[in-house]
């Protein structure tokens, strides 16, 4: 079986496991159900299936699944956060049920996420990912707690990026090769690598918010309706002289419609531009460390990983 | 040492554990210890220490300590989901942050109480608490979706009770034994008292909604105002004529003020009475449980929790 074939074959069966439910209500499985009709990327499972796949044992499958599981768990809380409509490009559980329900299935996933990793059964997996979920609870916090902040720093940032997003990349990684068996070394290249990975993603997802693109199955221009400041706002703040902090300042956390002059403005204070050389810089990063890796295969899927997540257009 | 004190002290310990904040972010520390600066009551906690009273391992603190969390994670995401103003007496965390926020400290503090899990590091105790939060999610999901439906059946809301209340009460009491090393009898036994003295605790919980009393620290006629069908109002509408059953049908969900005439009315119709008698039923029981436990100790704390748990006003 070539490469690409593999991994999707074995991505089906992550998808088939996570579809599995548990629950003997009807209420609770139509839910879920709800939730994992559409697809996600699922790139977290696959950093996890890239990090063990030197070995064919059958908990990466079951390992990789809990992966995906705790991050549609952060996801579906994210949503009620954030009081978002949409995701996966349909409505999203707050808006088809309630913000109660969203809470919830949330826990029940996340819970479920845990079960799987006790048959698991790995002492330092289950540190790995439960010191995961906490910082991932930490990184949304910051980011709360930053709405409508624009003093804000690039660190803090950086820091939200890495906990809400970068750490469950770095840890599908780091427990994918703990599960291989893989010595430290080759543990600690791949962490690194994936943890700028999932930056990256995180900045290049940011970016989109500020793209007029259908592609990616959400509403744009959400983070700055939300208050939230991202790369794109940050830099183009950084620029803007005092009429113009003024006026962007105002567009923050207001549900009127954003204008293209106001996209306009943020990319000639190079918003936009900063951005993107912000992005290339993580991207290098990601790059370093997986050709560090020795395995010739893993080190070209990291790579390939790292291009998609700079490239990517949804 | 007397007995009294000696579990008073590990409570303590259990308060300073639970006390311990990881977070360096300000913001997240603040939450947190204005989250534990209320003391609850620390039954589950106790239940956990009594059923490992035979042993001393430092572990048995921690395991405490890990209920605790697990419990207060679910209150906070209740209140979310209830909307609830207060809590413990004093202003719940999504009345004076916001829903947001309690979405996100109570998935902060379920991770800490796994994190906790990991470290105490006992496969049959990670088990048993991850189907816990799994099965109290569940239950809460159900009890959402029994809403304002007058035709839920005796059956299903004592399913509500054990997955919301009574599951953890056993775990508590299951996982306390087990660090204990107890044999199978005795962890099965406790288990089974602890079970009905949770369902206990939520019917006596359900009956002081229904009272006028000023001590629980927690608006009173809550259930009836969000709709939630409880024993008290379960009964009284079994027993009311077609007349009656439209009036009480029209108090449920409805904000306005319920008043002394809507208690009279269930009342009369025996809703507290047989909800006093179902909580005998369940006295009983867990007493039963209790009677098998040879170390008489032990079987005494547990006599005295289902009594407590049955007189409480509070």
């Amino acid at each position: 079986m070539n490469k690409n074939k593999k991994n999707l074959t074995e991505l089906n069966r992550v998808e088939a496991l996570i579809k599995k439910d548990f629950s003997k209500e009807e209420t609770i499985s139509g839910l879920y159900k709800y939730i994992f009709k559409s697809n996600g990327k699922k790139i977290r499972a696959k950093l996890c299936l890239v990090a063990s796949s030197k070995t064919n044992y059958k908990e990466r499958i079951k390992l990789a699944s809990v992966i995906e599981l705790l991050h549609t768990a952060t996801l579906i809380h994210d949503d009620v956060v954030d009081n978002s409509p949409t995701r996966r490009g349909v409505k999203s559980v707050n808006n088809l049920w309630t913000n109660s329900h969203g809470v919830l299935i949330g826990d029940y996933i996340y819970s479920k996420a845990f079960i799987y990793l006790v048959d698991i059964g790995n002492k330092k997996i289950l540190k790995e990912l439960a010191n995961t979920t906490n910082d991932i609870a930490q990184g949304e916090l910051i980011q709360l707690d930053a709405i409508k902040n624009v003093d804000v720093n690039l660190k803090k940032l950086e820091k939200i990026s890495y906990f809400k997003t970068g750490r469950l990349f770095e840890a599908a990684a780091k427990t994918g090769a703990i599960i291989s068996n893989e010595n430290n070394t080759f543990i600690s290249n791949i962490s690194e690598c994936a943890k700028n990975l999932g930056i990256l993603f995180q900045i290049t997802d940011d970016l989109l918010d500020y793209s007029d693109n259908k592609k990616i199955g959400k509403p744009v221009f959400q983070d700055i309706k939300e208050g939230k400041i991202t790369y794109p706002f940050f830099y183009a703040y950084k620029n803007a002289n005092i009429k113009q902090k003024k006026y962007l300042k105002e567009l923050l956390g207001v549900s009127k419609r954003i204008q293209s002059k106001d996209i306009e403005l943020i990319k000639s204070l190079e918003g936009i531009k900063k951005t993107t050389q912000l992005a290339d810089k993580y991207h290098q990063r990601a790059v370093e460390y997986a050709k560090k890796i020795k395995n010739l295969d893993i080190r070209e899927e990291m790579i390939e990983l790292a291009n998609t997540a700079l490239n990517r257009d949804k």
